[in-house]
């Protein structure tokens, strides 16, 4: 899946940042890739893009409308059925990650057949994916992992592509969510494809590279989560890391979605993580822990940082507070 | 998922047995279940079953015909067409575990629409699934795992079963792949699902029962297989269970599928699944292992079994030569 950039940012009648946190996300990370938002009467959240009309979004360039909000109960209201059909009239195709399926707008696949436009279903992924095959291939990869779902593996691995990319090194971001896909204009929702299918499909996302290149994937949740563990372990075995990097949020109580299931201790995780991914690399290694402690003050966090670091004999880092070199440097 | 019993088989024009290994394993396990096989002209493999025609089937009792057969090349050929309309035409479903959907061949979605009739992809199941939660659930749960994939784990778990119920214990097989669904007239191709969820289905298919109910869940995979781990460990985990066996194949050279990758050694892939175990379930243990001898003659198989017991202290039986009686003693 490729999705034209420029985006026009559709936000609909969001009421609260959680909902339109696609939209968020995308403008946060590539505010160069969009060049308005689109907001319904009743929304609260906004990005600091002007507002325009579908027309107006078209004469400056956008090529796609992308729905980075969540539609409430899962039915489309009129007004977003409107604005959608309006956007493939003037000649943009229309991304979405949400559950339902463009297509099934009959208004919306009308229109798209009718201007021979693209609908992107980033959560119903279309195309045949192959079997995994485990085989050895070249170049670098390095995979977020997790403690949890959402303890910022994206925001991580986009930190750590930035900070390669500013010393020069060849590196792709690999974008397994719909966020993160997006943001890139490709990747693979790796928790929307047929299980049979989940290691291949990452295999195709990061292929054989240059030895020096490195592919910078992003994780998607834990293989201590009951929910979603089959697809972590799925995509470290297609994403095949020489290098690993541990992610947490350490003010959850317990892990997400599960009240009462309290959170892996970090040594564990380490070790489960290094134990699958030998299965397909000879000898991976963690280049280092990412903290999100937003919620901690400056010395907490602080003092939370170096207690890890030295539990774990590990670079431990929060990208929003000091950056990622620490872990560049271990990588390199 | 349900299908309606008995069945008449469908072996098409196989030219060999592995061709109509599900029709084959149908009617192996579950003899009682089927009024009939439907050969058509150079079809090579036969089970011993009456010859029918569709209206003889259906005289007979027939419900459902069972596509139990590959086709070639993933086309219909005009007589496979012609039986699948005839079968339904007279009143019976249709069930297939192929690639290819049933629904998509217009004159068999055409009779079945016209007749009320259901079909049963096996390969595509319909409807919705949860996403898995690992909230503890009473009743005791067993899972088969293995060194590989195809080395046993239905024939075991079918094998223990049978077994259980000449005990008089109350228990259910639950099948998670094509044949094993066939057999069992229910459950869920584990490896067809939308990864995210893979173990909110498997909670589904053995969901909490009686203290001293048993079920017993067909496994997949291998934890050490790259191309289907992640399917394996979202199995493990929606299978919540208490007691594993370890299913080998001690002739196999490599995985299956991918040439020069070794197996893993029995010791670590009993220790992998009692890790991965213990984020659903307090203290899982293993009951036994289960090995495949068909390849060796009877003292090489004993030896084998023998010397396998005594490295891991665990019942080592091969259920076609001694039967499960030593794992059943051990898990009850």
């Amino acid at each position: 899946m490729s999705i034209n950039h420029p985006y026009l940012l559709f936000l609909g009648d969001a009421h609260d940042a959680l909902a339109a946190k696609t939209a968020i996300g995308v403008w946060q990370w590539r505010p160069e890739a969009c060049v308005g938002q689109l907001r319904l009467p009743g929304c609260v959240p906004s990005v600091d893009l002007p507002e325009l009309s579908v027309a107006e979004g078209w004469a400056r360039g956008a090529r796609t409308l992308l729905v980075g909000v969540v539609n409430r109960g899962g039915v489309f209201a009129q007004d977003w059925i409107d604005t959608m059909v309006a956007a493939l009239e003037a000649g943009m195709d229309v991304a979405s990650g949400l559950h339902a399926r463009l297509g099934d707008i009959p208004a919306v696949a009308e229109a798209a057949r009718r201007g021979g436009r693209t609908l992107h279903d980033v959560r119903h992924p279309e195309g045949s994916f192959p079997i995994g095959n485990g085989e050895p291939r070249s170049g670098r990869r390095l995979l977020t992992v997790g403690t949890d779902c959402s303890v910022g593996k994206m925001y991580t691995t986009l930190c750590l592509h930035r900070a390669l990319e500013a010393r020069g090194v060849e590196s792709h971001f690999r974008a397994t969510g719909q966020t993160g896909i997006f943001i890139e204009g490709s990747g693979v929702a790796v928790d929307a494809i047929v299980s049979d299918f989940m290691s291949g499909a990452i295999e195709q996302l990061c292929p054989a590279a240059p030895e020096d290149h490195w592919d910078l994937i992003e994780g998607q949740g834990s293989l201590f989560h009951p929910s979603y563990a089959g697809v972590s372990l799925g995509l470290l075995h297609g994403a095949q890391p020489d290098t690993l990097v541990l992610c947490h949020e350490p003010t959850r109580t317990h892990m997400r979605g599960l009240p009462g299931r309290p959170l892996p201790d970090l040594a564990s995780c380490l070790e489960a993580n290094l134990a699958a991914a030998r299965v397909v690399s000879p000898a991976p290694r963690f280049a280092g822990v990412s903290i999100n402690t937003r919620d901690l003050g400056p010395k907490e966090a602080q003092a939370l940082l170096g207690r890890t670091e030295a539990e774990l004999g590990l670079p431990c880092i929060d990208p929003a507070r000091g950056g990622v070199e620490r872990i560049l440097d271990a990588m390199l």
